[in-house]
């Protein structure tokens, strides 16, 4: 039987801040007043909001999402070029374009693998011979997957090499999975083979190399990713929406966002670049992902004793660790695997292509929604269907604008990144060359990736109110109820509010606002009922069955989730665009702040103290966020911006649109690229607080050493001055 | 003959970017128009200035400088207590206070010499009997010189020890300095004296170090700070400005600046502090400054050959290098010099005390004028003639707003600052604690330390008018005029102008909001004729004959020159705080941008093309940034402000103010303490150009290594982005 996606636990959001109803109000004016004093007091127009949602059409995205996919697009491809044109030819119309588009290059370092000299991985048994070919691509079921232009699955940035070496299982490949391995058998001179999740990418390559390990293969269980389901007769694309036998996630094997050469510095020409060699965070040996058909043939065959409980997935056998290498009773007995790697580093243009509706009122304020365009196939969900999705939004919004009836009080700028795939390289060059204007500017990001499946989150939003969207085929339930219903938490201040996640990591174009501008970002999908399946993602994930068709049979017959996702995230673009105020509410940051210091506090406080640390510094802190909020909560509350200045609601504005700038600490994080956010950083521990600290005291909890709770301590100092120092922009503005 | 210090090159200035001679503008407004509409569009009120100007009083500032030289008041003694309570009591008074005054203390690491312990230095023979003694103290003239609270010359930050060697003559004690003379004898275990001027003071240390010197006394050469007069019977203070014999310039031999121990954190109880023993930029051996009455009785004994001709300072015999040691014919034959140092650090209580006068408009937009109020004895020139100024600044316009005349458009904030002799400490710690409200809000800061005597620099304002305030004891010579007539320079914009200095040091308070903020900044002083003297800065300098009776006999009798430097600061102030627009203009950035390329291309272009790194992408960044600037201006001189709304104001000055801004990059000197502007940090290179390529480049030059040409590469990219990016910001903030 199929599993059919549910769709649920996303919500849409009408963002309106506390106190905030001010509506449209008039200022008393006589006949001779000046004619912008309207246009400034001006707030968001519910029946445009009303009109955008009833004009976003579903057969459009469907159209939108029929062109982008007909070919593979791969970054700086000829495909990817024709998805550039074809952003242009969109944003350029003129009936339905905006008011500017253009294209913007970056010269940016890929890593491909090579066309004549594929990649090989194959068992050979003691005479050298060939006993077992791992595939070289995946098996065809339409037409698509026998495009020459599908790229053979490899491990982008990982280094060409020809090793052989005894064959072993090492579960995630994270350190520890290594570390147990290690205890058994000495790994010196192995192949590894991991599956896909628990680490990085990189880092199953990175953990292994220092135990010896000299090789990996990484390939996806069916157990993670199909609900145990392995067979292409009756339970596999295209029969249903999992991944069949020969599929392989390809993927960006770097631990760093943004072009690997320029780090902080646009990759232009002439741009001073890093020599190859000092690239961090990429494989150090050879690694090489494959189908979980010939992920079975090799674990199913490995010798030595069963590996744990934990490590055990879907194939019909014992995952053993590896004698290392196979049984004595396999016909691969005393075989090697042998990977012969051909990978190798380009600098290539890679495009971003930039659109623009200028804001009336207030031009130099921007919302920023973006999404990249380069796949790594077809790419129909990633990153198509957001691109689909965006390209309706910017249409609706854009005829308005061409026909003269609607123009945002702020500026709204499209961003269609390129390269995302091979480490969110497009946003981060962009937000690298317009650093500070994006920084002094910009009110937002909103990021839709793919769109109808995966990631939920969202931050410093609240006081959700009931959304006009609803779910599709349904004229009563909401997305905002919806989204309650499969997904929620306890606010003390709202009550039963869909539960947000937490943006700590760099899953998309939105890591270089957060993470190194500090812009209040928000990425949002509608995703699928994860209580019914263990799928960590869509199975057809970065392989060369995320089709038109794929899409449009199992992920969103119809495009209706499409089409609620576009009147959502337009809902909230059109909101940020246009309110007097924005609609941020800042104590629901000092919420979470809140709960960061109690967990910290339960976590670590007693070992702290011990250490001669102190938490009350940072719990002042906190504190002073909060009653700064309150106030700033008290002052929008009481304020009359009818009657009040214009520069007023600026005045309020600002503040809000630099809360999240004020957490940004360029040093906190110095072996991180592009993490600046003391609050949201990437985090390795697991306590769910303040990343800096949490990391810093397990590093002292584990070593023990002096230093190291020395950066205990100084991480806590840098977080309670960022808490501080954004609690003073919160208070005091005006008298 | 007394030498007069002559009063001149420092000009007045008014500053109005061109073509914004908007005046005072009436809005079109009916009856029932708000009432903040005329509040909105209000320029600055000549008439407020001339009142102003009239009203700032010589016998004020005084009377200011009376109060605050009563006694010592070294950073966080009982003296600098005094000082504080006198500026609670000034900015908190009913009638001439600000809106509101507070103290802000921070626990910050001083270092000082031990009461009971003094320093000692001395020449012993070889059976160690000591056969010189330098003095312990200076001489008094006055009873000021007794007080028990004048510290001990010792140099702030230089370690304790006892070394004992033979002594040498190290000139400026640069590191060509030490070359040279390391070329002629072995330095090993010698004491070396040199000279103030040519390197910084720990530096003086830091380059003797490597070449086995143990210590070092510095002193003040009669060549370059009394013109050779060096005779208390009749030729140095009392009976002229000029230094006395025992005179001994004290000073922070730090080369960072801020709290040593809690580098980019606020010192505050709990703060996070790396171990003392990692503080860097500080005196690896011993080493004490002298008066030049020692100076010259152990120089003119050092036996060895003749020192170069430019090593040669007043006294009356031959500057040799030492044998190492005093010459076979001297008393001091066979003698050593030792000594005894006893300097600690200590972790004291140091207050800022803030003022403030609220915005009317714009409350959330700051003017900070500041000036530290320790000082290393009595400091009647350093800082207080900058305080007195300050302070009777901060009455006349408080009197004004206690009495509902005035009250600015922006907010004004007054800072005076603790420990600044320490290394600008007080106001480093105030930019670390609020550095999120103070980059995003402030508009400029003024700096106004030893206001009677010293710095002239100013930047990025120009088109300076002639200005209203005339010349001490003229009705017809403009401070303007006289500092065209002191120094000048010619523009291609505007001809023959005042000279303005860049800010690339960290020579006062300035430093933390220019190069750690990037807000731009002003610092002025009322300076004397450099071509009638040599003298580096005023004589008196960190020495315990700096008291009133200096100030007020050989400074400015009538105190008229502060009187002349209050109207200026004070108009600059108004002008910054009242302005509807900001009085900058960006062309003037260009062209000195412009400058500093064609000076690049002429010292470095051919070795750089040589090494493969193209100017190109710099000379296309300043195209880019001149084009920008004159669109700017153009919009400036276009827009009908009177007409148009509110916002539109304010949208061009957050464009003017944050310009400034988009030249730090954080991590362009990871080596050197809150240098983040890439236009004006410290440079070590001679060549006047950006400070990051020129060393870069030097360093790449004397190396001749491929990673030092990478090096300036990436700085090379790191200022063509960093002005990249400032066009951006001056570019299309609007359609």
């Amino acid at each position: 039987m199929l599993k059919k996606v549910l769709l649920s636990g996303f919500a849409g959001l009408a963002v309106l801040a506390v106190g905030i109803l001010i509506g449209h109000f008039g200022i008393e004016k006589g006949s001779s007043a000046p004619s912008w004093m309207s246009d400034l007091s001006r707030d968001v127009d519910e029946k445009l909001i009303q009109e955008f949602i009833a004009e976003v059409d579903n057969v459009k995205i469907q159209e939108n999402l029929r062109e982008l996919t007909r070919v593979p697009h791969m970054a700086t491809t000829a495909g990817d070029e024709a998805t550039v044109q074809y952003m242009l030819k969109n944003w350029q119309d003129t009936d339905t374009g905006l008011d500017a588009s253009w294209r913007e290059d970056y010269r940016v370092y890929l890593s491909f693998p090579n066309r004549d000299k594929p990649n090989n991985v194959s068992v050979g048994d003691a005479a050298d011979t060939v006993v077992y070919t791992v595939r070289e691509k995946e098996k065809a079921y339409q037409s698509e997957q026998d495009d020459p232009e599908v790229v053979q699955p490899y491990a982008a940035y990982g280094p060409a090499g020809e090793v052989k070496g005894r064959l072993v299982y090492a579960n995630q490949g994270k350190a520890s999975d290594y570390e147990t391995l290690n205890a058994t058998l000495s790994l010196t001179g192995t192949i590894a083979i991991v599956r896909y999740g628990g680490a990085g990418r990189a880092d199953k390559a990175i953990n292994a190399a220092p135990f010896g390990v000299i090789g990996v293969l990484v390939y996806t269980d069916p157990y993670d990713i199909n609900d145990g389901l392995m067979s292409d007769e009756n339970e596999t694309y295209p029969h249903s929406w999992y991944l069949p036998p020969s599929g392989v996630e390809r993927g960006s094997y770097k631990n760093h966002f943004g072009d690997p050469l320029t780090p902080y510095l646009a990759a232009k020409n002439g741009t001073y670049r890093i020599p190859v060699e000092n690239i961090t965070g990429i494989p150090p040996i050879p690694i090489q992902p494959i189908g979980f058909e010939d992920a079975q043939a090799l674990i199913c065959e490995l010798g030595g004793s069963a590996a744990p409980e934990d490590w055990q997935g879907s194939f019909p056998c014992s995952y053993n660790f590896g004698g290392p290498g196979f049984a004595s009773s396999s016909p691969f007995n005393n075989s090697d695997v042998t990977l012969h790697l051909y990978n190798r580093g380009e600098l290539r243009d890679s495009a971003n292509v930039m659109g623009v509706i200028w804001g009336s009122v207030e031009p130099d304020r921007y919302v920023i929604y973006g999404n990249h365009r380069d796949s790594w196939v077809h790419g129909a969900i990633d990153p198509s269907s957001g691109t689909a999705v965006m390209l309706e939004i910017a249409r609706v919004l854009g005829q308005k604008v061409k026909a003269g009836k609607w123009r945002p009080r702020r500026t709204i700028i499209f961003g269609s990144w390129g390269a995302e795939e091979f480490g969110l390289i497009g946003s981060a060059e962009y937000a690298e060359e317009y650093v500070s204007k994006l920084s002094q500017r910009t009110v937002a990001y909103i990021n839709v990736d793919i769109s109808v499946f995966g990631k939920l989150s969202l931050k410093c939003y609240s006081n959700l109110t009931r959304s006009q969207v609803n779910i599709p085929g349904s004229d009563s339930v909401s997305v905002y109820d919806n989204w309650i219903r499969y997904s929620n938490r306890t606010s003390a201040a709202y009550g039963n509010i869909p539960n947000v996640g937490h943006m700590t990591g760099a899953g998309s174009d939105y890591a270089s606002f957060v993470h190194y501008l500090g812009i209040t970002s928000l990425d949002i999908s509608y995703t699928y009922d994860r209580s019914t399946t263990r799928a960590r993602i869509y199975p057809a994930y970065h392989t060369a069955y995320d089709t038109f068709d794929y899409a449009s049979t199992y992920i969103d017959p119809g495009f209706t989730s499409h089409q609620t996702v576009a009147r959502t995230a337009g809902n909230v673009l059109i909101r940020l665009a246009d309110g007097l105020l924005l609609p941020f509410n800042c104590s629901d940051y000092a919420e979470t702040l809140e709960q960061f210091v109690s967990t910290a506090a339960e976590a670590f406080e007693a070992q702290l103290v011990a250490n001669g640390i102190s938490l009350e510094p940072l719990k002042a802190a906190v504190k002073r966020f909060r009653t700064a909020a309150t106030s700033l909560d008290r002052t929008i509350h009481n304020s009359d911006l009818a009657n009040d200045t214009p520069l007023r609601a600026r005045m309020i504005n600002d503040q809000l649109m630099l809360l999240d700038r004020a957490f940004l600490d360029p040093l906190a994080f110095p072996n991180k690229y592009g993490y600046r956010h003391v609050i949201w950083a990437s985090r390795s521990s697991n306590v769910a607080t303040f990343p800096g600290v949490a990391d810093a005291v397990e590093k002292a909890r584990a070593s023990g050493r002096k230093e190291d709770w020395a950066q205990a301590h100084k991480h806590l100092s840098i977080v309670t001055q960022a808490i501080s120092g954004a609690a003073h922009t919160l208070a005091e503005a005006q008298r």
